[in-house]
């Protein structure tokens, strides 16, 4: 089977981004979309994320071949269940969670008989809703597929070909370690930056006006990605709450270590882990993963 | 008196930057630079960051109204020291560390007579050295003045027109106030950032590789302030050693707090915090110190 026609649910950032992009780089492929919400389905319609906006859920997968779930992580179980009675056979039914191991517990529940292959797009901006999408999203981005055993090999090859044609690039590995990995690359880093910036409006002796005014020292970075969606991250830590524990834990330690050093009035501590984690960045640059300009190479984006 | 000669020690980031931007935006004043490197001050040379660069401290300051001293706050007294014998009656000197509280103890130390005006230009990159500076640095961006009780009115005006020539907004404050407020909105960053990369780093069951390919999901944010200067940094955290452990305590509280709200999973105290750290982004963009685009504004700088 070759993917012709792809219903999107949930038409927010992440599903208008694949329905944009589906239009602009897979140009021979449907695309249906459904929300549950009426005003991002107006609003799809008028930017056209999607070929075709419809009314009702079912409506949207019925002649689909790949369904893609785009909801928060927490809705998942229920958009799957919606679909259930609509689904045609040998239907793909995949989703873009962020965290993987609860969400395809969640799909199994809601879909015991489809053929139900997890994936997680790593790309995404602080944005969200149905203003926020654009095509370009998902290029030169890894998307990770996490496959049950049983997954037919099939439906995993065309499911990669999909992502390969919205420009991403694809990597498999089992639910588990995509948690922990993401555990270190993405939720942490959003959980403690959500905290310093809690931390910081909540000082007595420092005003907000203050810490606004002189967030050019470090802060801002850390602001951008605080100002991330809600619900979505609510979602995230409920559902990968063992592997965020654990890296949790790990970084605690470390700041400990440091904690100590700065109290001692240890250089050489710092100095040598400031010196080591240089390195990284440099990796990260070559890889292509972020960009030594001063815009990060955001606007090629 | 109006500031018709300025010296800088230390051609690095910020005393390049000041150099290329005296230039620019203050033609008529003239220049001179010394840095301890002689590899640096061919490269100042090469690049014009200075009128003259000079080959002895003493020369560059002899004649100047202004010497800035931009070296990382662990050598300011032996910077310092190095000028005394050959500082002009009525000379301001001023510095750009990280720092205020122990730079101030240590210029007064070394400099027992002398008109002395710390400041702190909040602005920065993560690159260092004689080829990273850029006369925009300073556009748009705050600098603090910290002068003691006793500091002359008029040198702290002679200092403010001379920063707000740069582009610069002045703010005038006290050097304790100071580092409370950089510690939350700087060094408290930095060290964050410094410590989860090398926390992502050090995992056994996640590899380097991994965590370069995922870095789109977040962690790329922090590992950009986590490339800076190991010196300044290591300097820093040792010199303003008192803020930055008590903002570090209330992060951690803070922290322990979302931890044990992941642990129960008490989602509405998650949303919450979420909901409430998306403002200060908002108000951050309306101050102008960074910028919704995709690439923050930075390559308008
Ligand atoms: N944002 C990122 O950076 C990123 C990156 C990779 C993966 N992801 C994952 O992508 C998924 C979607 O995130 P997003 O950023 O695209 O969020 P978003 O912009 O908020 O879009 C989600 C959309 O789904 C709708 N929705 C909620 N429950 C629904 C249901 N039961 N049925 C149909 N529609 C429903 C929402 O409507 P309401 O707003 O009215 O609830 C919203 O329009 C999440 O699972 C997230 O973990 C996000
Ligand atoms: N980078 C930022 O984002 C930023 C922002 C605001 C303020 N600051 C402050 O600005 C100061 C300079 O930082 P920077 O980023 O410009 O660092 P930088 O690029 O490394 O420049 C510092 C220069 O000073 C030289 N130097 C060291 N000791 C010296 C001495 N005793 N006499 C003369 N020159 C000496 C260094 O030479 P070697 O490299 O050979 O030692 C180097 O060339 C620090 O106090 C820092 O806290 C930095």
């Amino acid at each position: 089977m070759t993917i012709e026609r792809v219903a999107i649910i949930g038409l927010g950032l992440i599903g208008g981004s694949i329905g944009l992009a589906t239009g602009e780089m897979l140009g021979e492929v449907e695309t249906t979309g459904w929300d549950a919400d009426s005003e991002v389905r107006r609003r799809a319609g008028e930017r056209g994320l999607v070929g075709k906006v419809c009314d009702t859920a079912g409506e949207a997968v019925i002649d689909a071949d790949l369904v893609i779930l785009c909801v928060p992580v927490g809705a998942m179980e229920e958009a799957a269940s919606g679909i259930a009675a609509s689904l045609k056979p040998g239907v793909i039914v995949s989703d873009v969670g962020s965290s993987k191991g609860s969400v395809a517990k969640a799909l199994a529940r809601a879909l015991p008989d489809a053929t139900i292959i997890p994936a997680h797009p790593v790309a995404g901006t602080e944005r969200s809703g149905p203003d926020a999408g654009f095509a370009e999203l998902f290029r030169h981005r890894w998307c990770i597929l996490t496959p049950g055993a049983d997954a037919p090999e099939a439906a995993v090859a065309d499911l990669s070909a999909f992502w390969e044609g919205l420009g991403a690039k694809v990597e498999i590995m089992d639910a588990e370690h995509h948690d922990l990995v993401l555990a270190v690359t993405s939720h942490i880093p959003h959980l403690i930056a959500y905290t310093i910036v809690g931390t910081a409006s909540d000082l007595e002796d420092v005003t907000r006006g203050e810490v606004i005014k002189y967030s050019a020292g470090g802060f801002r970075d850390f602001t951008r990605i605080a100002a991330s969606n809600p619900v979505m991250w609510r979602d995230v830590f409920l559902t990968n709450r063992d592997a965020v524990l654990e890296v949790l834990g790990r970084f605690n330690e470390d700041l400990t270590a440091l904690q100590r050093a700065i109290r001692n009035g240890d250089g050489d501590t710092l100095h040598d882990l400031f010196e080591r984690t240089r390195t990284i960045r440099r990796s990260i640059i070559e890889e292509g993963q972020d960009d030594a300009r001063p815009d990060f190479g955001r606007k090629d984006h």
